[in-house]
């Protein structure tokens, strides 16, 4: 667990929370990303050394429609940056996490992802994520 | 808004979330703190440039206590670092958030704060903080 590299936030109209989110953090969006196999499309906001991303579901069977129905807008996860996704899943493991996708799959942002289950964690939501380098 | 300072995150359990956080990212807890003022007993952890805080309630008025018979526990705010959070406060209030206390009150860690009411802001709880330094 290098830092924190985002928070996710999920929201029911991305264009609409563009703007609110660009009012308060003083800056627009940077960049705009869907991601088909989660069913989302996503707004990424700098701030400071970590970013800010908004999640739109564009299907009903995406999670985001159903962190939405069940829970509302809101703060969905935070996920951490790590150098090597595959020993820190290991780790986790071994220290009783329950990883949601032990392989890591192709999320936003050029990252290979990871989920850990929420009711491991005090109902945190966290992703592991690790920079997919150029080869 | 110069950086997210913290997320807080709301735990029925102090004792028990500090050794789970501990070993989830990698170091334990480097200092706790009780707020009178809000019901709340807090601890702090490390991550990169950014901190984790952990809060219990310490009473069943304190929003913590509200916020965990509501939704359970999990992500509770983001805190945004702020330079001069008095005009941080006037700018978003004419942006049209909603600020809900005007006049920033003592948070933990050495901090002036002050929140804006997450139904303007998609649903997340966002606190401004800014560092109170000796005069």
């Amino acid at each position: 667990m290098e830092k924190i590299e985002h928070i996710g936030i999920a929201v029911n109209n991305l264009e609409d929370a563009n703007i609110l989110f660009a009012n308060l953090l003083g800056a627009p969006h940077y960049k705009m990303e869907e991601v088909l196999s989660e069913g989302v499309k996503t707004s990424f906001f700098k701030s400071g050394p970590n970013k800010i991303e908004l999640l739109e579901a564009t299907n009903e069977d995406s999670p985001i429609a159903k962190f939405l129905e069940r829970k509302g807008e809101g703060i969905h996860h935070i996920a951490f940056a790590v150098d090597d996704i595959v020993s820190e899943i290991d780790r986790l493991k071994q220290e009783g996490f329950k990883v949601l996708n032990e392989i890591p799959k192709k999320g936003a942002d050029n990252k290979l992802v990871a989920f850990l289950h929420p009711k491991g964690t005090n109902g945190v939501l966290v992703e592991l994520c690790q920079e997919i380098k150029a080869v």
